[in-house]
């Protein structure tokens, strides 16, 4: 596997395009992108009680598991808009068919930005005729800048990586997405679309997305507020000419692995874990990226909720922002999550550095400690020496920029 | 019922001290409360699974329900202090005990501070000798003001009660608390002493406690992080001569509820939900008290954890430290938190003002909204039309002052 350019446009067959139609002020403000051929299409999306109306119009059009085409705009998130923001949603769909001739339930919508205003339907209808007018096979970067609210700069990745078989095809994987607040386990306000012309199975590709989003999406948290409108879609249009690839296959007539749905699902964990790790570095107000590295624990709950809880910590949070080197707040932190661990067993270790053994302080000197966390990458590590299951969580500091980006945006 | 002067040192029979022993550069940080003759005693401690040497050991001295004595320290949790943590602790109820000529299993610790630093016992000796010496039943303010760390403000308030049966005694509580960061449900860094003159089994002491601190310290937050060293103790020494107050009586061999134990009840509710909106109305740099009642629950916990995270959201909480009217993040918010309610059938005001009608926007004029939320006490209500349930919770905004005090505080 190795890096490509090109973003979701490097895989053949996708054509993308961003365009401004005046949701925002003066940014762009609506991404469309475009396989020319159906692709099969899988999502995943939050789990708050309250959905976007776009969320709930995409889950419907996602159950015959095929699309062409995704339209999404930012600024305005159709959330908390009731039914009119159900009609709203399905016209956005219904207007990008038209354009691109094809049907309407091919077509997968998005939307990011405010709760609870109306969305501003002319002005996307007038975005959608100018993207399907600009869509390029070099469109991915502009795509991924019309998709961003806060932050601070685009986040894209694709790779291209060797398929088995006969004559060893190469599939692509593109990615783009976008987030810094309201970042918090099982997704956020977080959008992200992958594209890929690998041929393969609806069941493969949603088990692959289902694994790859445990390792990446749901691992990351800005500030423990998790979105009404998370979402995640993946269209994979089969251009690359490879063998189906499936989760298991038939030889001799017993189920073996299919050896190239791990390959893929590794290319598809890395194009996630890389967007997922932008998102928490462009962490709204954000100094550090923080991985947080959870081993020995009784079971994986135990190991995740103890990641999540460190992470999370407004007080573990603030310290690293200042580089205060308070690992008590650590220890607080992951006494506080629900487990059952004893506290007497763990070690910490602040990069290589150990703060905390066997519960204590390990006599660390203060200005070591200082050094290590002025880094802009922090890894802490927690040894809870009780079991055989591990975690990896990343997050990032919460600075004063924070609250201040957050005080205001309506 | 009503409020009197005097905060722990009210009730007959208590005295108090704060000094300054050298923990601290400058304020006083310790303090020592006395009861002339042995009181019931209970507590209640942090469910934190990293709990402090000081709450280990007053718990083990708590199993005999007596106390006539409690030695306390700020500036220095004691906590994640190992073996010689818990020795330092034993070692400060047994200088107090013996400057005060009682047993040391009569006297409870608490201490509260950063985490990790081994206790300096030979300023904290000196304290006690200094404390013993400055005992007085007008020391309540002074041993209030001797527990604080980064609050900005002395907690305390005493009432008294009339009590029914012969002589129609009157009992008094008093109380005093501390706590501005690290406030969490299920207790806090929070230090919290209340002695009265009540006689009353301990059965029903524990009862009372049990019941008033679910209405009060379960229900606030700060920061959303449960503190190592929370502590609520009561001492009862029952000078008000009154008939022993119980749960229940026997009366003509059938068990009635005992009438005090309500009376009782209600003041100690009235005391610690006192104490508990002190704690965060003076949260780490917070500008607001925020109130925020659900009603119409399916059960209680539905309530219970829908306050929770609406109160815990930082998206919420920075909103209204900019008084920016943005209900959306209620929403997000309470459709994140683990519930199955319907959020279609959800109503929200902030104050009296109708914000969100059956999840949809009810139309509030932005300027009006912004008057509410400039107030510094804003309720909000969030009837959830689907239950019966209700609770109260109280948080407060986040400010940039809170990162600050957390970035800098080791």
């Amino acid at each position: 596997m190795r890096e490509i350019e090109g973003g979701i446009t490097a895989p053949r067959g996708f054509e993308a395009a961003g365009v401004h139609c005046g949701i925002k002020k003066r940014d762009p403000d609506l991404a469309l992108i475009y396989s020319s051929h159906p692709a099969v299409a899988c999502g995943m999306f939050t789990s708050n009680k309250v959905k976007a109306a776009p969320i709930r119009v995409s889950l419907r059009k996602l159950r015959n598991g095929q699309a062409q085409a995704i339209v999404i705009n930012s600024g305005n998130a159709n959330t908390c808009t009731g039914r009119q923001g159900i009609k709203d949603a399905e016209e956005m769909a219904r207007l990008t068919a038209r354009h691109l001739g094809i049907s309407e339930n091919e077509v997968l919508v998005a939307s990011t930005g405010v709760i609870g205003k109306p969305l501003p339907l002319s002005k996307i209808a007038e975005g959608i005729g100018k993207a399907g007018q600009s869509l390029s096979a070099q469109g991915g970067g502009e795509a991924a800048r019309a998709i961003l609210t806060t932050d601070t700069t685009t986040k894209e990745i694709s790779v291209e990586t060797g398929i088995a078989g006969r004559g060893k095809k190469k599939v692509k994987l593109g990615g783009m997405c976008k987030g810094a607040g309201m970042i918090s386990p099982n997704l956020a306000t977080m959008l992200c679309f992958v594209t890929t012309d690998a041929c393969i199975s609806p069941d493969a590709l949603q088990e692959a997305i289902h694994s790859a989003t445990g390792k990446s999406f749901n691992q990351i948290s800005v500030d423990g507020d998790m979105s009404t409108n998370d979402t995640l879609l993946v269209l994979a249009n089969g251009l690359a000419g490879n063998k189906r690839i499936k989760t298991w296959h038939k030889k001799k007539k017993r189920k073996v692995k299919d050896e190239n749905f791990d390959i893929f699902s590794q290319a598809l964990d890395f194009v996630l874990i890389h967007l997922a790790k932008l998102i928490v570095t462009d962490g709204e107000g954000a100094t550090k990226l923080i991985e947080v590295k959870v081993n020995g624990a009784p079971f994986p709950q135990d190991a995740r909720r103890i990641a999540r809880a460190i992470a999370n910590s407004t007080l573990v949070k603030t310290a690293l922002a200042g580089a205060s080197p308070n690992w008590g707040r650590v220890m607080s932190a992951l006494g506080a999550a629900h487990t059952k661990i004893n506290p007497d067993k763990v070690d910490i270790y602040f990069d290589n550095l150990a703060v905390v053994r066997r519960g204590e302080g390990a006599g660390a000197k203060e200005e070591t400690l200082r050094e290590v966390l002025k880094k802009k990458e922090i890894m802490i590590t927690v040894d809870l020496n009780q079991g055989l299951s591990s975690t990896t969580f990343w997050g990032c500091d919460l600075t004063e920029k924070y609250v201040r980006i957050n005080k205001s945006y309506l």
